[in-house]
C-alpha cells in the first residue's frame, strides 16, 4: 500500500473534475428546496449556516456493492446543528445517509433506539414512556417540534463524495446570495481519493482471482473554488482531523493559508470529544484581536504560533463530558461571537 | 484498477489466517455470554439459528480513518431474524455494528426514527403515540417485549472483517454443541479481501502526495473449515449476492460444491427483495425429494440444472412486495421446513 506522484493525466481540479464527473440526479429537485428555504429565512432576516456532516464513500463498482468509506458517525455536526439551532440559526444540514443527526442522535446508534422505554399499558392497551426516561425524552421532543414549527432545519443527504462535491458546489452558490449572514461549518469528513467513473468496474468485483489492486486519484481540493468564487463573502470553517497530534497544528494551518478562509478547527481523532483548536488569521493588534485571541478561555499556543496565524485552544474538563457536557455547545458560541464580528465589520466598511 | 494473481507469499489459508492476524479484544467476553445463552436454550430443547448481518469493513490504517466497506444495510438479517423468531428459534444475532436490527428495524434508518410519530400531550405534559401509528407500533413492541421476556435473542457485534472471522469462527465452535439443533444463516456480506496487519499505515493516510495504491489480499474461504471442522453437524445456509444476473446460479452452484454445505441462496442485488434461488444438492428421488424440489410454488430451474445439485426459485409479486409483503417470511418458512428434515435424518439414522 502506498502513494505514489505518478499520475496519467495529472490530478483533477476542481473544474476538470465537475466537466468529466457525473452529477447526481436529485441535485435539481435538492437545490430547487434550499432556494425555497433560503428565501422563507431570509425574508425573516435570519443567519443561515451550512452544516455538512458524516463521511463520504467511494464507490469501485458502478452497481455498487464495495466501496472506500471514511470513519464518521455524524457526531461533531449534529450535536453542533442542535446548538447553531439554539442560537437563532436556520440550518442548512446536509449529512451522509443514515449518520447522526440532530434530536434523533440522542436515540439512535444504541442498541434499541426507542423501544427498550416505551412500555405497553393497560388491557386496553396504550403505550407510554417509562418514567425515568420521560423528562430527558421531553426537552428533546419539545426542541424538535419547536424546529419544526418554525421551519428553521433542512435536510439534505449524500452517500458519495460525488454527490457530495456537486451538492456543496450547488448549495454553497445558493447560500452566497445571503451574503455574510451565511457560515458554512464543513465538519463532514470527505474523502482525499476517489476513483474517476472511467476506472470503475462496472459489476462486482469478482474473488478467486488473486488479490485486488486499486488505484485512486486525489479529489480536487475544493475549498480553493469555494472561498473564491462559490460563496465570497461567507464565514467559512473548515476541519482538519488528524491521528499523529504533531501534525494537527502545521496541517491545520497550511489548510488556512492555502484556502485563505476564516477558521480551521483542528482536531484528534482520540481527543476529539474534549479538545480542538481552532486556527485562524492574526489579525493587527486591536482590542478585537485580543479577546479574540482569549476568547473561551483558551490561550493561544505561542510555542507553535506563526506570523500569520494563531491558535486558540478550546478543552474541556474530561469529567465535565461525562457528565454530558458537549465541547460542541463552546465551539457554536466562540464561532457565533465571531461571525458576528464578521457581519458587523461590513457594515463598518 | 485490477486483480492480479502475483502474491508476495501465497494466498492466506484460514488456518494462517488466524495464526497472524490479532484476535478482537472482546472475543472472550463474547464467547462467554454466547455460552451462556446456548445453555438456557439447551435446557428448553429449543433450535437455535446463528444469523450474521450487514458489511464488514476493512480498515487501511491501524488508527481507523479510512476503510473499504460492503453495501449492506441488514435488511435481509434482521427481517429473518424476526421471522425465525416467530417460528421459535432462539437467535444468535451477529451484526455490523449500526445495521438494522429486529423490531427497530420498521423505525431505523428513516429521518427521524420515531420523534415524528411522537406527541407532546397537555399542560401537565405527557408524550403519546401519533394515533394512526399506534396500532403497528403496538404489534411491534409486543412482539420484541415478549422475546426479550423469553430470553431467546442475543446480540452480538462485529465492524471489521477480521472481527467478524474470529468471532464467526469462535461461535460457530460454541453452537456445533447444538449439533443438528443448530442452524447458520449467514447473511452478512463479508469482503473477499483484506489488509494484512503488517500492511496497515500506522496514522492517516496523507494527501497531497499523488494518488493512492492499495494492495489487498484474498479474505481466506472460512466456510471450508466450518464445515469441516468447527460445525461439522449444523445445518448451514449462505448467500451469494451478484448484480451479473447471468453470474448467479453459476456462482451459487460453484459454492455449493466447493464447501459441501447444506444451501445456497443466489440473490441478484436489484432483485433481492422480490426474488431469491435456493441452491442444494440433489436428493435421490424419494417423495421427500420429489416435496424439496417443489417447495413454496418454486419450479426447478431445469434449464440450469446440474447432475449433482437443484435450482429452486422464491418469487413474490412486486404488488405484494409493495403491500408489504416480505420475502425473508418465505425464505425462513422453506429453511424451518428443510432445516427440520434434516434434524428427522439424524434420528432415522
Amino acid at each position: 500500500m502506498s502513494t505514489t506522484t505518478s499520475t496519467s493525466s495529472g490530478p483533477f481540479s476542481a473544474e476538470s473534475y465537475f466537466a468529466t464527473q457525473p452529477p447526481p440526479p436529485t441535485l435539481e429537485h435538492d437545490i430547487d428546496g434550499v432556494r425555497a428555504f433560503l428565501s422563507r429565512q431570509a425574508g425573516k432576516g435570519r443567519k443561515v449556516v451550512l452544516v455538512t456532516s458524516g463521511g463520504t464513500t467511494v464507490p469501485l463498482e458502478l452497481n455498487v456493492v464495495r466501496f472506500l468509506d471514511n470513519f464518521s458517525a455524524g457526531t461533531r455536526g449534529a450535536t453542533s446543528a442542535e446548538y447553531f439551532l439554539q442560537a437563532g440559526y436556520a440550518v442548512i444540514f446536509m449529512h451522509r445517509q443514515f449518520s447522526l443527526q440532530p434530536f434523533s442522535r440522542h436515540y439512535s446508534h444504541s442498541t434499541n433506539p426507542f423501544l427498550d422505554f416505551l412500555e405497553i399499558i393497560g388491557n386496553d392497551p396504550t403505550i407510554g414512556v417509562t418514567p425515568s426516561k420521560k423528562a430527558h425524552l421531553l426537552e428533546i421532543l419539545s426542541a424538535y417540534k419547536s424546529v419544526q414549527n418554525e421551519g428553521i432545519l433542512h435536510t439534505l443527504t449524500f452517500v458519495t463524495v460525488n454527490d457530495y462535491l456537486w451538492l456543496l458546489r450547488a448549495v454553497s452558490q445558493e447560500l452566497s446570495t445571503m451574503k455574510r449572514k451565511a457560515l458554512y461549518y464543513l465538519a463532514a469528513a470527505v474523502s482525499d481519493f476517489f476513483l474517476p467513473r472511467r476506472k470503475m468496474f462496472e459489476h462486482k468485483i469478482q474473488s478467486g482471482k488473486g488479490n485486488l489492486s486499486i488505484e485512486m486519484d486525489q479529489v480536487p481540493k475544493i475549498l480553493k473554488p469555494m472561498v473564491e468564487e462559490w460563496s465570497r463573502d461567507g464565514y467559512i470553517v473548515s476541519f482538519k482531523l488528524e491521528t499523529d497530534q504533531t501534525l494537527l497544528i502545521p496541517k491545520a494551518r497550511a489548510a488556512l493559508e492555502r484556502y485563505g478562509h476564516q477558521v480551521v478547527i483542528g482536531n484528534d481523532l482520540n481527543r476529539r470529544k474534549f479538545e480542538v483548536v481552532f486556527i485562524s488569521r492574526k489579525l493587527p493588534a486591536t482590542p478585537n484581536a485580543e479577546g479574540d485571541r482569549k476568547a473561551a478561555g483558551g490561550e493561544p499556543d505561542s510555542g507553535q504560533a506563526s506570523s500569520t496565524s494563531v491558535a486558540t485552544w478550546l478543552r474541556l474538563d474530561p469529567q465535565a463530558v461525562e457528565q454530558g457536557k458537549e465541547i460542541e455547545e463552546d465551539i457554536v458560541a466562540e464561532l457565533v461571537k465571531r461571525h458576528q464580528r464578521w457581519i458587523e465589520e461590513e457594515s463598518e466598511i
